[in-house]
């Protein structure tokens, strides 16, 4: 015969799947000989037989169950249903996995018209008692018989009318028997019986409540949603309540078994003196640190410094611990793994691995990539924040916070940086030419784009706060100032960002400095002991590359050769190029750019030395290098001696319905090879002089937007013979690779002719996201929180790849590529690229790197070496 | 021992692969008793062991080639170098595949200082001789020893103006033996030997020319791009040549077994007395018809005729024929299957099968589905054309013949047509709002845009001529005038389009209008007794329906219901929807289109009865039904009596980035379901009505767009929720159909997910050629032609389906689709539904149905069945 109940102590951790984690966990700790309110847990299986027949219960069940609480009677010395001494029980469900939608709890369970009798003198505390009955009757009646809540609320509300009294807390006890005897009329109106003063049919009706919400419609479709299959059903623990508000010997509490802040190795936490879980968490009165129970109860205080060491030892973690204290004696209610700031997670993960607690590859698993992040930016001090209103919400696009006047122009950002301002950015949203503008401010705010707006992806790569997407705003460039819900904010107005959470704050707010911690070093040099992934940067600045370097980048992955473009007067010669009408004029224009391009390179090489250097050519259309508004016109017009109206036909010709798939990319260089070839030139004389100076550099040059190999052919044998030329006259002999970016899906469909013309692939999984889906990042912002909203898409695929499409794409490129070229280098440089699932997924299916902005290098170290380790295990 | 040489007669038409295609031709008439000038074929393995043995011959091949010469003597009675009647022969190359790039002939080989005496007797025609010996160094001396042309050229011109004369013809006997002596001292300056004298060593040079010209440049990069292997080399015929210009009893011409403009079973042709076959080219002399022969060699005319019927029969086709005639002998020189009109290919195949030549495949696979547009339309008259100057010239877009006067809006072609005058839009490029103005037009040309444009889709969808991206013409509305070249044109003048060609004339020119024979009917039906593949339309109005039904489409595959949105004042309703703040606002103006959407799919179902009608949602983002210009905004803010600025509020708040990625398909339906639930309804409440009526319709929603199976569920729901309570509220049963289009790469990826939401898919080809790409159809005009010239890409992948990208999602999407449901019915909607290559792509890989324009239902309706037969073959 089947064991459908497990009395705490007779099962394990273990056995998960048949008592559900609830159970599995209070089984546990009452082996170890922790103090757990005692009570048993009802199986899965039991659950799985129900649902098969016909909500019936296995032969035997109700009498194992009826046991089971007689011998709960025994244990605690209490009666079910008694008068003096009553013993309540709460019911729980709970499954293999947590699972919203299934019913929850039910507390209390076992008052009536004679057991509250007996709760209030054992409490001494009748009002309790009371209002534990009012509050059980509308848990049952709700949870358990589905009467809507707002039925009992309207009783409560109109008791509190009638007595003029505006708390709950305000109500006298004879109210709270006033509303009792209400609320029982209420079930008899809507179920047709009274409410059950039968304990044992309290019990029964509950039980078969949460046999039954496993197989509710929230709770099924988060199965699905969640893709939760082979569970057999819930479990049901039935346990005995304590109480910590019997009197000055009892109380209730949370503590962990380190500082949850900071990660030190203390016991810390808080608690309160004859008092119920609820107190703690209504925040009425104010806890007291845990030390002083040290004086209040000693031997207590004792007893629980020891179950958390020893529970600690156990789960080899820092715990959570909720407790409460029934006359002098201690009881575990719960212990969970404790949640900690990044700063903890770093700590205690060091400090265990020192400890011999746990292992090196457990020390990484322990640390959660995604929140280290916490660990390299600014934060808005904790407090101050909860005390100050939100003006409104935006996507929080790169991490950080920030503190600056307002400005609503790159140039105004720029003088106000120079006079020594901080400055925060504003604009309906960012072009290429905003990026100097964006490099002076403290952080930047848009009211368009997605997580890969323009601004997004270039305030990431700088480090830089960024909020973008906050729709709200109603944005008013004329008259410097925008306005959420009629407040104004005007230039030169201080306001906040905080770049984690997408808020805007106006006024000031206090910051605290990042830390980079001997403790988080050590973690990252544990986490490349593990990870496979080389990881490496997007930079296009000498800085943005030491600041990789010095995060442990292993190379630069993407260098975007049209943000050089931009420094100082250069975009003069940019737009020269671009209103050339013959291949001389052009060719004339790029030879002034010639040397200065060729001087980032030299910056770039020397950050890097020998580390590889990938450098993407020219991407974007020409059109982002116009001008766009009358003034701008007129200004370069000016700057250039060129009538406006020569630049409004350019700007006219070149403009394009989609741009993001238009000519740009290698497309450029198919119809202007000479800009491709100025590009070589550079980076090959570059590579040239410092080769010549003792430099061992690897340059790579990378050929984007290709999608046949034809097209990468012709556009290859241009940049190649610029190579060869350069490195003839120069008489230099230089390891160099010429490569390509796989971010259409016909060049990962057609990987395997690619790669015969590509030494390494690149996998731009932006526009590959992009074209993928059919999603412009530009515009996703007008749906995106819809699907989100809907479940159709769990993550945002800008932020989190999506694995089903793009990642089947990308893997298909790699395979396909590596069939032609088995020595293939590939690794991929979107903005996935610092983001943990997407650096799993890029581990498995066995990518040599992933190339993210320098401020998320730690993060991919971190990342990599999690995805490693896991798939050993 | 292998055979090296084939004497004409010893191989046969099977051999191509070892005597190459021309040199098969020429064994295989010669063994049917065709008078062929006698010659023979070196074999391609003989090319093969030259090229692999260091350009060394297969030991003894010199001798059989000077013996098969010896043969060539003995059969012509005339010797190699003679004085008096000498042999004179020709060297071609012919691979089993023609192939430019190699060495093609070489002609007049044999002629020297002393042989040219003997010409010039047996001609007597000493000018001819001289002419010829001139040629024949020249040709030599290029071809044979790779000297430039432009130095001959320069000689000859020097001459010319030295004698004052501007043509060849003028210079005197005399002047060209000057010739000679100086083509002679330039090949001993560039070749560093004398001219060679001996007939024997110009023979064994060409040959090597030939076997060499395997491997030069451009015939390897030729096979690399066609993908031609396996190939051993090529072979060389050596021909005796013959003579048409000794006299009166000799003649050259071209005849035609049948004639090749009208398909009559006639004898066709023209011929020249006293003439080499470049004098026909030259067009100096007038050609007479081939009846003349008759009377003047009726002996020669029957031979002639016998041989054209006998060739007829044994290559069952209609033969284009050049022969010679010297000395009343007659000699065939070349037989292939003539090239001929729609209409001859038609009445020829529908013929030649009646007459048992041809079974009922073969005379389907005659007709050039592609060349079959020619009959669907009219045709500007073929002499007219020749006479006049082309203006400019664009993309044909959609093909026919248009005559109008010239208008530059939508409302003035309107207003134009109402007073019956006959119009031409020319727009910069179309948008919706334009459509009814194209539909009175009788042809439309735009200044942007590709194959698929927007004007130029909706063009083919009405059947109407149409040229776009026609990027010459300065266009200025403001003036209502275009110009081309400072030609300007203005409102009210007469322009011609050629809708084939892209060709636009000023002026009107003569039309020839197209004729459905019976003979195309039988070719037709023929095509239907074959094809697997079904043939659907795609038609948005009753029409158009119509006009498909009578070629013959067996459903509409696609209905795009947007098209209706501006019909009318309905767009006055659709800009209220637009205009709406909330739901309630939004439903109340869906309301006034429901019944006018209703009517709409009324009209179609009555057409298409029991065939299936697949209505597609909204498609199009909604600001493509806003107002653009401000003389626009005016009328329509007064119109609707709405502020402009709240209308131009709503234009900034919807404009896009990229619009074809952005908030359109099913992502309308996401964020405003009540615009599907509003279309579902209009096309239920239509079919229980007609149903009612005793109709049996098949309705089919299709949702565009999707990306996801969540997605398609979450629409899916929306609509088949409003389908139910529709039909319910009727009480009405219907069978309909729910499915999805397929045109993201993420719904061709994971369409197994997807197929469990869909009942039916249909690959939306022109976004998933754009989103595979990554080009925009509207975008790509600035590239696709450097694109087509540097061979990048073969064909513009929106006009053939690109079958190793696009058409690999498409496969991709179809298996696994069919994975999960394997009844899923499936074809392809886009453009390419009605081109023969894509046509022959869907039939391989199981489609069950294309469709395409009303009036490419014919041409798909063949190249289905061609699709068919050849997989069969």
């Amino acid at each position: 015969m089947e064991k459908n109940i497990y009395f705490f102590g007779e099962g394990n951790l273990k056995m998960k799947n048949l008592l559900g984690g609830k159970g599995a966990g209070l089984n546990e700790m009452t082996n170890l000989g922790i103090p757990v309110p005692p009570g048993f847990t009802i199986t899965t299986e039991v659950c799985k037989y129900f649902n098969e027949h016909n909500k019936e219960y296995p032969q035997g069940l109700k009498e194992e169950i009826l046991s089971s609480m007689k011998k709960l009677e025994e244990i605690t010395n209490k009666k079910f249903g008694s008068n003096e001494n009553p013993l309540l029980v709460s019911v729980r469900s709970g499954a293999a996995v947590s699972m919203p939608g299934m019913m929850d709890t039910v507390l209390n369970l076992g008052l009536n018209d004679e057991s509250v009798v007996g709760l209030a003198k054992k409490t001494s505390n009748e009002r309790f008692a009371y209002d534990s009955y009012r509050r059980f009757i509308q848990m049952f009646g709700n949870v358990v018989m589905g009467i809507e809540h707002k039925y009992f609320e309207e009783i409560l509300d109109n008791k509190k009318k009638t007595r003029g009294v505006e708390y709950d807390i305000e109500l006298t006890v004879n109210d709270l028997k006033e509303v009792i005897n209400e609320y029982k009329n209420l079930f008899l109106e809507k179920i047709g019986k009274e409410f059950p003063q039968n304990p044992e049919e309290q019990l029964f009706l509950s039980i078969e409540a949460v046999f039954n919400s496993w197989n509710n419609e929230r709770a099924i479709i988060y199965r699905r949603l969640h893709n939760i299959k082979g569970l057999l059903g819930t479990a049901v623990n039935v346990q005995a309540m304590v109480f910590g508000n019997t009197g000055e010997n009892s109380g209730t509490g949370v503590c962990f078994t380190r500082n949850p802040s900071t990660g030190k190795n203390e016991f810390y936490g808080e608690f309160l003196i004859n008092a119920q879980g609820e107190d703690v968490v209504a925040g009425i009165r104010t806890p007291i640190e845990i030390i002083e129970l040290k004086k209040i109860m000693p031997d207590v205080y004792e007893e629980l410094v020891s179950i958390g060491n020893k529970l600690e030892k156990h789960y080899k973690d820092m715990l959570d611990i909720e407790f409460t204290i029934e006359d002098k004696k201690l009881f575990i209610l719960q212990a969970r793994v404790g949640k900690r700031t990044a700063k903890a997670s770093v700590k205690i993960a060091v400090d265990m691995e020192k400890e011999g607690l746990i292992d090196k590859k457990t020390a990484v698993l322990r640390v959660n990539p995604e929140q280290v992040n916490q660990l390299l930016h600014k934060q808005i001090d904790y407090l101050a924040k909860q005390k100050t209103r939100v003006l409104t919400k935006g996507l929080p696009a790169s991490p950080g916070a920030a503190v600056g006047e307002v400005v609503f122009s790159a140039l105004d950002a720029e003088e106000k940086a120079k006079q020594g301002k901080k400055v925060i950015l504003v604009r309906l949203e960012t072009s290429p030419e905003d990026i100097k503008g964006m490099a002076v401010s403290e952080g930047v705010l848009t009211v368009r784009g997605g997580m890969t707006s323009h601004a997004a992806v270039v305030a990431r790569g700088m480090g830089k706060c960024c909020v973008v997407g906050a729709g709200e705003i109603v944005f008013d460039e004329k008259n410097k100032s925008f306005s959420v819900n009629s407040q104004e904010v005007k230039e030169g107005e201080i306001i906040s960002l905080d770049g984690n959470t997408g808020e805007v704050f106006v006024g000031a707010l206090p910051l605290v400095e990042p830390e980079i911690s001997e403790d988080f070093k050590k973690i990252l040099s544990l986490a490349d002991e593990f990870r496979k992934l080389k990881v490496l940067t997007n930079a296009d600045t000498p800085h943005d590359a030491r600041v990789a370097r010095d995060f442990g980048a292993q190379g630069i992955g993407l260098c975007r050769t049209e943000h050089m473009f931009f420094e100082g007067n250069r975009i003069v010669a940019v737009r020269e190029m671009i209103l050339s009408e013959t291949k001389e004029e052009r060719k004339k224009a790029l030879a002034k750019l010639l040397s200065m391009q060729k001087n980032d390179f030299i910056g770039l090489f020397k950050v890097m030395k020998k580390l590889p250097v990938t450098i993407r050519l020219l991407d974007p259309p020409l059109h982002e290098f116009l001008p766009k508004t009358n003034e701008e016109i007129q200004e370069v017009s000016e700057n250039m001696g060129v009538p406006p109206s020569k630049l409004i036909e350019k700007i006219e010709q070149l403009k394009e319905v989609n741009p993001m798939l238009g000519h740009r990319g290698c497309r450029l260089a198919v119809t202007f090879p000479e800009i491709y070839e100025m590009q070589a030139q550079a980076i090959i004389e570059a590579a040239c002089e410092l080769k010549q100076e003792g430099y061992d550099l690897k340059p790579e040059i990378m050929i984007p937007l290709v999608s046949s190999e034809k097209e990468l052919r012709l556009v290859k044998e241009v940049v190649e013979n610029k190579v060869k030329e350069v490195l003839e006259k120069n008489n230099v002999k230089l390891e160099y690779k010429i490569g390509t970016m796989i971010e259409l899906p016909r060049a990962a469909l057609t990987a395997d002719e690619i790669a015969r013309e590509a030494e390494f692939f690149s996998f731009g999984t932006n526009d590959l996201t992009q074209t993928t889906f059919g999603f412009s990042r530009d515009d996703v912002g007008k749906f995106i929180p819809e699907y989100l909203e809907n479940d159709i898409i769990e993550r945002d695929p800008f932020q989190v790849l999506d694995v089903n499409g793009v990642g089947k794409l990308v893997k298909m490129g790699l395979e396909l590529g590596r069939k032609t070229r088995n020595d293939l280098k590939a690794g991929i440089c979107g903005e996935h690229g610092g983001e943990p699932k997407s650096i799993e997924f890029c581990h498995k299916i066995g990518l040599d790197y992933v190339s993210c902005s320098p401020y998320r290098v730690p993060i991919a170290r971190i990342a990599a070496a999690h995805a490693a380790i896991k798939q050993e295990e």
